[in-house]
């Protein structure tokens, strides 16, 4: 296929292991993924680097790092002076939204993107949100976004004076995050080029203790795939 | 009544007359206003200096000026190295949207005060949107209003789990711009502290011929009141 004749898609990439599937999902599909990542003043800003590696990966043509600080507004563990829970309850989906929840944070990454799939002229927005093995976060339920899908629809020039809608896709909602790992490494996704841990050292390794790490070590483990993060203080590969 | 009990809100404030009577509207309803503005990356950052005025007139609290740089995704003549129209057809809402539109800005905007909200504890967004003298902007119209505050109530923590719904409102939406500089007269607003020009000239005076100064000098002589807007190559205050 030509790469003029591609529609073109915003892929919201942070780094992490669902949005690197998530990409690889959209390439697959036909689109030319546009990505874009945001510096935000995350503890783990480190995950910037892993979406730019992705992105080479894949021969993304246009990559968009926008700085979008939310520190200012606080609130969460990810952006403000709060410590990042570890192993244990407090770590865990069980006792509710997690402090590691960022205010409003995928309705302002999905506000960006639509923005910028305007410019584009993009069909789509692709978000990498699960619904399975998750934190709880609301803005990762398939209802938010569907509800984000309309308001696109109705807050564009794009879409309100010459027609031209937008679908805002999430393919990996409804997976587990084992089966989300194999639809990614059928596709091509070297996970060792993601990041994941929301606390990583100063040298970007990861805690393998926070809800993110334990989420993705033990999908590793449920695919019966190896593991090929590296975790702080244990001097190599695997877990 | 006293501060500690009055509920908050968080009040989208440009440094225009539009979101300085709605400061003034929010603040006569009873809730603490807590002003939010953005810098970004507008041709016309003179109004972010307005807003400072108003809150401080406004003895607002809580102002918080967030860092938002839209033009790396471009696409309008406040963010991009596109001209202002200025008087004549194109300066006009007569030929659809203009390119002084900000791809999904007001989605943006909300977003960001949505997650600032959720971190306050705010019971409502305030937005001075304006559907009857405006530029024809999709995301000033009542439906988008709507369909954000039904995304909003799906998207936090605060309305998920602890029940906390937001309102998202927009008083000035079926104004005439002279109804909402009586409105603000009545209310004590101060329009000489505020500025609505797309392309405002070095030291920060008023063109008098985009389509927001027309808007707005059409209001003040309609409404009967004097014009304290000081334009540039005029010398001197009125129109």
């Amino acid at each position: 296929m030509n790469t003029q004749e591609r529609p073109r898609a915003v892929v919201l990439l942070s780094g992490g292991l669902d949005s690197c599937t998530t990409l690889a999902v959209a390439a697959h599909e036909g689109f030319e993924p546009c990505a874009l990542t945001f510096s935000y003043g995350q503890r783990h800003v480190v995950e910037v680097a892993a979406a730019r590696r992705v992105a080479a990966l894949f021969a993304v043509q246009r990559h968009l790092v926008l700085n979008v600080d939310l520190r200012p507004i606080g609130g969460s563990a990810l952006t403000a002076d709060i410590p990042v829970p570890k192993a244990g309850p407090d770590a865990g989906t069980a006792a509710g939204i997690p402090v590691t929840y960022v205010p409003a944070r995928n309705t302002i990454f999905l506000s960006l993107a639509l923005g910028w799939a305007e410019v584009l002229g993009a069909a789509a927005i692709f978000i990498g949100v699960n619904a399975v093995d998750y934190s709880g976060y609301p803005d990762c339920r398939p209802e938010f976004i569907r509800a984000f899908q309309q308001l696109a629809n109705l807050a564009t020039k794009a879409a309100v004076e010459q027609s031209r809608p937008l679908t805002v896709r999430a393919p990996l909602i409804e997976l587990t995050k084992a089966r989300i790992i194999l639809l990614g490494r059928e596709l091509g996704v070297d996970y060792a080029a993601t990041t994941s841990c929301y606390d990583p050292s100063p040298a970007g390794l990861a805690c393998g203790a926070c809800e993110s790490c334990h989420l993705r070590r033990r999908g590793f483990e449920e695919a019966r795939v190896p593991d090929p993060t590296v975790y702080a203080g244990r001097g190599g590969a695997g877990s």
